[in-house]
């Protein structure tokens, strides 16, 4: 069975075509040119799902259904996205102007919870039925697999888990409150975590290395605290715990089996998500009488988009 | 139809019957006596059912189910109360047991998921799909129903809504953690701010409160508070500000209809309510292109225990 995942982004859509086992046949992107009236980018989707047919030599009448991943809220009940900051899309019926083109099922949902949806399908998660995606990026975005079933709140308008407090009265969030995990535990936060501790321990290890590398990365903290650089070593520690601590606040909601990191940071692999697994157990509530969380490391990567996407279709 | 709800609390095991409307026709307590044997625990609520239907004159046999609200962790799909610090609660098969005394569908779950469950069928929340209880108490409790179906997480061992993290690195919770919602929004926590403020400021009218009332409650900072005191103000004030975060956690994950709030600061009623809301607007993600959530009081007080368990059978 072939499915077409596509991956709605601010600067590009890709399309690829995806069977139920998760292999992805064939992929391709173009530009969103974000400005436009939707009419344009949908009937632009609808070229690139013939493309892809065409150049993989697989019949569109063979796709079984296309799903549809998007920043922003999305209503996926009605085949709506509702709202994107970074597109033009206000109410946008996405899925009944996609049919106009191409007459097969056809789904959407949140970028951030299809990521998720196609961890459990396809990747880290696979077959759980409670599971959730946390992707350490620009921002903090996630989602949340609970009983089998995509956590969307009322309307779509839920699974902002970014945007769960980690610091009352904290530092102020793009989303306009205050002290938001997103503030502390995205890459982005790191790599403002890391330049305060250069420019108060100059002589950090820290230093050399982003003299080598030209900037300050979210890897920077990382590499000279493997090196046993102790500035670098506090600032992973303290990041570590403003990951930790909100993962800590969806495991007591949700108990999930596993909580998957994505995004730029769990590039650190192993060595970062022991630390967050260490602190996870340490301070779980109801501790060893209640079923265990595994932290691990996210594996769709680059093709999560279209992948998580076409998993909508399953 | 009638219905038998079982409330069990540490001190006593509550039983009422109730109709599917909400109604309830008797209600009676019995001694828990914790540290008893499970077995001989259950034959007493066998008892006290018995009990309640000689004494209402409703035959037992017209009893369409049973529903139990226990504290601690309970894994209703299998009918077990997990563990219970509490009581001498541990991997109690209680819905198995009971039926070897009166036959009927008997259901199990954790009490605050009840009592949010009861708020759902008749209360505050009345036909919503999407609404979450919070209790502020001793601690801090809650139930959240979502897309019209109780959160339970994984074995039951979800739902911890007191365990999210308020302030990273905070005060001790008493559930090991440090710097839980809980730490910060119980009424428990209220009287400890008062207190602080009290000792801060003895010129406040909140100690006048205490001279009058004989202690420090939840109640001093608000009624200091109406009468303009700015030390009970400024009490209040931040004591909003962290059940409001707590609350924002809630709303950014799950988007409900409503929130009620129930518990004994519940009883500062509009004052109270319309303070949270007023926060909760401003800082909510997304904002007006979102669902709007609704703060307001639970209804069902007393009887929510035994309500509760007995909507468990609708």
């Amino acid at each position: 069975m072939y499915f077409i995942g596509i991956d709605i982004g601010g600067m590009s859509i890709k399309a690829g075509i995806v069977d139920e086992t998760g292999k992805l046949y064939v992929k391709k992107a173009i530009p969103t040119q974000p400005e436009r009236h939707y009419t344009a980018i949908v009937a632009d989707m609808a070229k690139l799902c013939h493309t892809i047919c065409e150049e993989s030599g697989i019949d569109i009448k063979s796709i079984q259904g296309i799903g549809i991943g998007s920043p922003g809220t999305v209503n996926g009940a009605i085949g709506q996205i509702t709202y994107s900051c970074n597109i033009n899309f206000d109410q946008v019926p996405v899925v009944d102007e996609l049919r106009k083109y191409i007459d097969v099922p056809t789904y959407v949902d949140n970028d951030a919870n299809c990521a998720a949806l196609g961890e459990v399908k396809f990747g880290s998660c696979k077959g759980l039925d409670d599971a959730i995606l946390v992707t350490l990026g620009t921002g903090v975005g996630g989602g949340v697999i609970t009983e089998g079933k995509m956590l969307v709140g009322k309307n779509g308008g839920g699974g902002e888990v970014g945007h769960i407090t980690l610091k009352v009265g904290g530092r102020k969030c793009g989303c306009g409150k205050y002290g938001c995990w997103e503030a502390y535990a995205s890459a982005t936060a790191l790599v403002r975590q890391t330049k305060m501790a250069i420019s108060r321990h100059p002589n950090s290890l820290m230093s050399d290395i982003v003299a080598k590398e030209g900037k300050v990365s979210g890897r920077t903290a990382f590499i000279a605290c493997r090196q046993g650089d102790p500035t670098a070593m506090a600032v992973v520690k303290q990041y570590v715990q403003y990951v930790a601590e909100g993962l800590l606040s969806l495991i007591n909601i949700f108990r999930p089996d596993v909580i998957a990191i994505g995004g730029g940071v769990s590039n650190e692999g192993d060595y970062f998500i022991d630390m967050l697994q260490e602190y996870v157990d340490k301070f779980t509530y109801g501790g060893g009488n209640n079923p265990h969380t595994t932290v691990r490391k996210a594996q769709l990567l680059n093709d999560a988009g279209i992948l998580g996407a076409a998993a909508l279709c399953l």
